[in-house]
């Protein structure tokens, strides 16, 4: 997606640790305008689907899959991170790793809103190493929902999340593919098919 | 906001102690088209103001405020709740009790997205002891800025939130004030003059 490709080359920071800082449009401060294309973008990539709810992870998530799920008219669930583990009967819960913080978060979404059978996108923010992605899938799966596909705003390819997601036969779109933020430098994944 | 106090009256559940519980629509699973309208509502109240930024807490405060903020076409700015206070120079911080949950937590704005002079409408989910809004409030005088108001989607106004920041001489903007959760019953402050 070239409005991203472009707002991350003049706006994000590459600091050490491939870590690729997008506070100023994504992570903190945020671009209505921009989130309203990127809902948009999703929703073309899976017009061939009959998606009922779209599903992410606080807090980062919200913003891009609100869009998404505002074009597609129909409800958005956040899971919640949680650290303590009360109350679980009602609720679906995921382990999910941190590389960055080297700590592992339960992650959460109440049963009352995914139910069996629905069709589900996943979007998330960055996918790096995949285990949120993969935390939210087995949250779909738990009820018995399915998994249509995995929308992700930012793609480190040079991490093992695709890979992890592909090997179970998941569709994964992401809107903008790094290659290496290697020199401080960001450089895509060149992909002229589906590029708008 | 006539939708939204219909929308309560319909999916909101009145718990004990005065917990009304909107998960279906605000505070798990969202509803995108009502975020647009209460986006909207927001935009028409402070019309007569120049915002150049909106200020929100993660994560339940983010939907209402990007779409504020897309009406707007200015940026959205959420402040993160965080437990430990490492590299905070260039963060602004404020401490914000919670009565439901009884702990504290500081809540933090990168020195980098609101600066001194700007124009900063506040908008958050709830308003019930005041403790968030005052928070964020807190944040935007450190930067120098000028709070134009307080944009708030359910006030329990049976508690003093409303009250702390109308002693500040700030404009507060509720789109769906409580009068009582008594015996299960939703029951809203009438305001003819203004209401959509």
């Amino acid at each position: 997606m070239k409005l991203l490709k472009d707002k991350i080359h003049q706006d994000g920071l590459v600091l050490s640790g491939n870590v690729l800082k997008v506070d100023s449009f994504l992570n903190h401060q945020v671009d209505p305008f921009l989130m309203k294309k990127i809902g948009e973008e999703f929703v073309r990539r899976f017009s061939d689907e009959k998606i009922t709810k779209i599903l992410t992870l606080e807090s980062s998530g919200i913003s891009p899959a609100l869009m998404a799920a505002l074009e597609l008219e129909i409800p958005l669930v956040f899971a919640r991170k949680r650290k303590s583990l009360t109350l679980t009967d009602d609720l679906y819960t995921a382990e999910v790793y941190s590389y960055t913080k080297q700590e592992t978060n339960t992650i959460s979404v109440s049963k009352n809103w995914i139910h069996s059978g629905e069709k589900v996108l996943i979007i998330d923010d960055f996918l790096a190493n995949g285990q949120a992605a993969l935390g939210l899938c087995s949250i779909v799966q738990q009820a018995e929902a399915e998994i249509v596909g995995i929308g992700i705003v930012i793609e480190k390819s040079f991490q093992q999340g695709r890979n992890l997601l592909m090997d179970q036969n998941l569709r994964v779109e992401s809107l903008a593919r790094i290659k290496s933020l290697e020199n401080g430098k960001v450089q895509f994944i060149e992909e002229e098919n589906n590029e708008r």
